[in-house]
């Protein structure tokens, strides 16, 4: 039983099995997934292992495993099916017999109740658990995750987790990562803080000095289409320390030199924080695009109950449509061409005034690879926002290397980002 | 030398080096790629391992592999700097010496004067293979890519990829798949039948007899977000032969009770074949879009030169948007509802008229998780098309269990489909 282990684990190894991911059918990111918690977690991991469902090769992956680590965490192999071996396998390398485990019968039978679907026999198969393991119930499927102990002392532990992210993913945020906190020396916070108008090598060469000193908390970059994550992580003894740890490293981040470009803390996504910005200022916003061709409209509505903010948008591709739908004047376009601030200000104009939203924004400019000319090269973007007593535009020069999704996606992010800011202030 | 090397690869495994795998903070798409590649090459995967810049690690693994397969292929480690260590670990593995290939040290001189950047005296060790290797060019970037041989009889063969995915793909399609073809018997050619408005399963009963029996050509199904793509992939002596035998395999899928699903041979999207569809006909677009906010017309424009065909369109959140920019009547949205077959119709002319386009197709439903109601749950969804002379709309119930994403892809495809359908006759 867990309470009986006193395991301290330090390193792991990440076995997945699977035939489709050994032919390439899916990509495996439960090994991203693990890793990245693991690496979280303190505990180091020192190889991935993917073997098909196979186990003969299965068994041999997990003895030199366990050769190796004191943890495994397998994902896989634990469905209804004959050849659904992973837990068969991992019980017999730890000398391990299967036992039936009521709890997670009576648990399967409810799942196939509530569902409407008809038990198989081969589901039986699903409730056998090895002796003295620690059972992690599945709230989003049949197979129940464990944790089964073996070799000298109970030293060894093997996790084993079913194979579907949707299954994986909160079995391991709910239950096996507290598991794991209760076998490590520390727990663990971390903070995220969003930026955004700042690239990821000049915030690095800005805060250098603080992300090489910073070994716990640890500060660690992400990047992703013009935006910036940066990941703080602490270690203490309990969660307050840890969280105390978090905070004062934030502070000093917001204090420094970048802290300007931080438009959040622990948000989702730049989308997300502009809805929750506009519902708490009771403002509606729309958008027209030209280059982003319904991006912004489509990322909005990604957000189950935009609506209450989002009145909605225009994807304005041909000059007809710019003057028809959004009013934007012919002599305008004429003059300056569709891809122009006179135009982009039209627009958001244009469509804040035929929704009746509060705000407005827009974008217009050459996504390439195609259409690029030397005075508007691919990468030209003007992006404009419209209020009822503001209005502003920012032209972007983004490189023509980039690719006609990156000069999309970070043109969206911008009109959103123009947006957020008018209603900071 | 490749020409002395008479091996005949049955099976393979795939090793990929990176600390930055084994933290989770990327995902390991190249061991997906390298095995559907080699699935189609007729080459069987054992064994995917993933270990960190770590040569003791790197190479325990390596003998563990070459001990169990003739053939590895290893990507990640070629870099310049002192933590690429692959090449020189597998060398030491296979007991040959590093040897300097001029002509790579030519090319990487010419590669930083075309580039405008500075030659640094560790790419020199990039330029460094094991004795008598075959070199594969790397048009991408500085790391040649490369197959060493060793064992006994050389009947060990490590393929050396460099990690990057825009490297490691080119350099796999234009050398090492042909290398790869001709130590193995026989030419793989393989076709792709792209099916709509049939799921994957009522596929696979209607052809199971078929896909049962099918070795060769293999026909192997792959399902995304309402599509489903059969891959046909026939191995013979030669490239007509292997062509011939696709060719009579994709007729009986055509002629069978499933070809009235299939959209496209071989093609990339269904937006892809609409665009494709649309030009050739002469015949414009638009979109007005209410659940999928602006997917379609986010799908459409991922195209680059779709302005010939795509005019335009609206995301219509709101019901006084509906009204003031579509033209849809009050009465219609009293009466039945925003999620209705009338709305639908009415949202697909308005775009069309508003547009001038020749073609409007119209999307209104709940995509969920929220806003569902009895007599109108979450996944039920109202497709439209209106033309000229003609008009339709589908409605679609999609499960409640599925996702907002789902839905929402699920919707804007059913569109696509309709118009494509439509143009098709």
């Amino acid at each position: 039983m867990s309470d009986m282990n006193t395991a301290n684990y330090k390193n792991a190894q990440i076995l997945c099995v699977g035939t489709e991911l050994l032919l390439g059918d899916i990509v495996n990111t439960n090994a991203a997934f693990l890793s990245a918690q693991l690496a979280e977690l303190g505990i180091s991991v020192y190889k991935h292992i993917c073997v098909g469902d196979n186990p003969e090769r299965l068994s041999r992956a997990l003895r030199d495993a366990l050769s190796e680590t004191d943890l495994i965490i397998t994902s896989g192999g634990l469905g209804p099916t004959y050849d659904d071996l992973t837990k068969e396998t991992i019980a017999a390398a730890l000398g391990l017999e299967l036992e039936l485990h009521s709890p997670s019968l009576d648990r399967i039978k409810s799942y196939f109740e509530r569902t409407g679907r008809v038990m198989t026999p081969n589901n039986v198969k699903q409730t056998m658990i090895p002796h003295g393991a620690t059972v992690f119930p599945n709230n989003n499927g049949t197979a129940p995750a464990m944790a089964a102990f073996g070799g000298e002392n109970n030293s060894k532990t093997v996790i084993m987790l079913p194979g579907p992210p949707n299954e994986l993913i909160p079995l391991f945020h709910e239950q096996v990562k507290p598991f794991l906190m209760s076998h490590t020396d520390a727990v663990i916070d971390s903070v995220n803080i969003h930026f955004f108008g700042i690239g990821e090598s000049a915030l690095e060469e800005q805060i250098k000095d603080l992300m090489i000193n910073a070994t716990n908390p640890s500060i660690a970059p992400y990047c992703k289409s013009g935006e910036v994550r940066i990941r703080v992580t602490a270690k203490a003894e309990t969660h307050v320390k840890a969280k105390e740890m978090c905070d004062a490293c934030v502070e000093t981040i917001k204090q420094s030199s970048v802290g300007k470009f931080i438009y959040g803390i622990d948000t989702k996504t730049l989308e997300n924080t502009l809805v929750l910005a506009l519902r708490e200022s009771g403002k509606t916003f729309a958008c027209a695009e030209s280059c982003t061709g319904g991006l912004i409209a489509k990322r909005i509505t990604d957000i189950s109950g935009c609506s209450d903010v989002f009145l909605g948008g225009c994807v304005t591709y041909a000059n007809s449509v710019k003057q028809n739908i959004l009013g934007v004047r012919a002599e305008t376009l004429a003059s300056f061409g569709a891809v122009s601030e006179q135009t982009a200000l039209e627009m958001a104009e244009g469509v804040r005034k035929q929704t009746g939203a509060d705000i407005g924004v827009s974008t217009t400019g050459i996504a390439g690879p195609s259409g690029g000319t030397p005075e508007k090269p691919v990468g030209t973007v003007f992006v404009a926002i419209s209020a009822k007593d503001y209005h502003k535009c920012i032209k972007l020069t983004l490189s023509s290397m980039k690719s006609r999704e990156y000069i999309r996606e970070v043109s969206a992010s911008n009109a959103m980002h123009l947006a957020l800011s008018y209603l900071n202030g």
